[in-house]
């Protein structure tokens, strides 16, 4: 029913704004003839100035072959905008009675085989999705901002999506040049957002008791865990620091200090199943290769990030 | 009472484990001479090793002239260990009986003009320098694994340091090519381990929900925030995202969202002073930079760091 993500050549981003201009430079850059539909054309010079910032950048990372700046058409007219696209990735604003009237129009107006993905970061597909006639290929296509920079989109269903479009959205973004999570369940704040939330509140807790400032936090974050995380993410990071035993070995080791009060954040119970659902987890992405492995690896790409960032800076 | 920090040219590395041997390639690698202290001779090897392995990363980062890997000296004798030491990183293993009694001998042993500081993760320095008889210059100096890659050391004294002692600690960090941060209290895992903390708690969360796996939650991270934490702090990221409102925007316009039941972290209470706070720290840290100019810098040391890794990974 959805076409080969491969064949693809014609997407329509909705929305000027920094995510939307972010996701329509994407997708030139990646080679692809792009329709931006704006709700004014009063917008078009916020649009085109995201697209130029974010054009300096991709260039940076390379271009793809015929990609141009050029293949982009601009229209305040929905239908004219969606009737020959493939893919539709939909930033307009972030309330939920515009994001509903919009999909009851997309429903109507965009074929069934087309996916319709929604960059919304605190709106939930199954609401957004109500008035939709054509529910079933609607999905959460949830980027990381600057959109045109960072690869994350977390993809996932509202209750009436069905797995083939989900699974179709994930083929299609990973084909853009993007590094899509298929998401287990639908919860709010997907993963990564809830993942910053949790770090974000914490930050306040501090600010607001004078334990730190915004300074402090954000020294702590750049100077601390960035780089770390850049090659290797939380789990692995305990995993290989661990050696021999790794996460295992966290877990029975630190898992009581989780009950310490660092952090305002109750601690889930460290069940067997938790825990074994962890180590099975690292081992697993560790598919076999030593600690001592994966700690060179992470070595030499800190050095690598480390030295870039020196260079930019110093440039 | 305290030497100038740049004529420090002897240091004492007490422990054999991957912080310890971590902190005494680092100060090779800086150009100190170095003795590290170890428990037994059997240790040697383990030692040697981490220095093996942390010599590859810090030499492709760039020696400091007349840096060796010779000017290394082993001892099992803690009295011959600090006799010459300007300064004494302590990297034990974390039990409080262990550090109480090492504290204990080496507040007899050093020079009182000399600063003790220690790696620890998880205790506070007013426990460690409890049984200590010159407390006065015993400080915290909490470095980021790998200790010879992540440049923060969170530094903080216990109830009894003096804060010419803190203050004395964060100048020789610096000139030690380190990031030091002063806290501004003595809080149970400072600023970045509580972070980290609040992250993997509700990292915890969501696996034992069901929600994502320990491979989800890594590639959030890595191809999520990671390369823009790198260049610019939760903080900065949102002010600048926010474009002309800045962070005063993030806060009167998602502010309510704090309340919304992601993440299992309690938000604290979006009082005026705490938003004045973040504002206000913001503004402190941006300087006077326009948005815009923040921005682009924020781009373009995200592409740096992103073909670094790229170039890493495909050598």
């Amino acid at each position: 029913m959805y076409p080969d993500p491969t064949t693809v050549t014609r997407v329509c981003s909705i929305g000027a704004g920094p995510i939307g201009g972010g996701w329509t430079a994407h997708f030139l850059a990646r080679g692809y003839d792009v329709t931006a539909y704006i709700h004014s054309l009063a917008e078009v010079p916020a649009l085109m100035s995201v697209i130029d910032t974010a054009w300096i950048s991709l260039t940076a990372l390379g271009l793809a072959p015929g990609a141009a700046r050029d293949r982009l058409r601009i229209t305040t007219d929905l239908a004219d905008a969606v009737k020959d696209a493939q893919f539709i990735q939909e930033s307009a604003p972030e309330r939920l009675d515009i994001k509903q009237a919009l999909y009851r129009q997309l429903g109507e107006l965009v074929s069934p085989d087309v996916v319709i993905a929604s960059s919304t970061s605190g709106l939930m597909m199954t609401q957004i999705q109500a008035l939709c006639p054509t529910p079933q290929r609607t999905v959460i296509g949830h980027p990381f901002n600057p959109p045109y920079l960072l690869p994350l989109v977390e993809v996932v269903g509202g209750k009436t999506t069905e797995q083939a479009a989900v699974d179709w959205a994930v083929a299609f973004y990973t084909v853009a040049g993007k590094a899509p999570l298929a998401m287990k369940k639908e919860i709010p704040g997907f993963v990564a957002t809830r993942l910053q939330e949790a770090l974000w509140r914490e930050a306040l807790h501090m600010v607001a008791n004078g334990e730190a400032t915004p300074d402090d936090i954000d020294n702590a974050l750049m100077n601390g865990p960035a780089a770390r995380l850049m090659v290797q993410g939380q789990c692995m990071a305990f995993h290989v620091a661990c050696g021999e035993g790794g996460m295992a070995t966290n877990l029975d080791q630190f898992g009581p200090a989780l009950k310490w009060p660092w952090t305002r954040l109750e601690a889930p119970e460290l069940t067997q199943d938790l825990r074994d659902r962890m180590v099975d987890g690292c081992n697993e992405i560790a598919a076999g290769r030593h600690f001592e492995e994966l700690a060179a690896k992470r070595d030499r790409e800190i050095v690598a990030v480390t030295r870039a960032l020196r260079d930019a800076r110093s440039a």
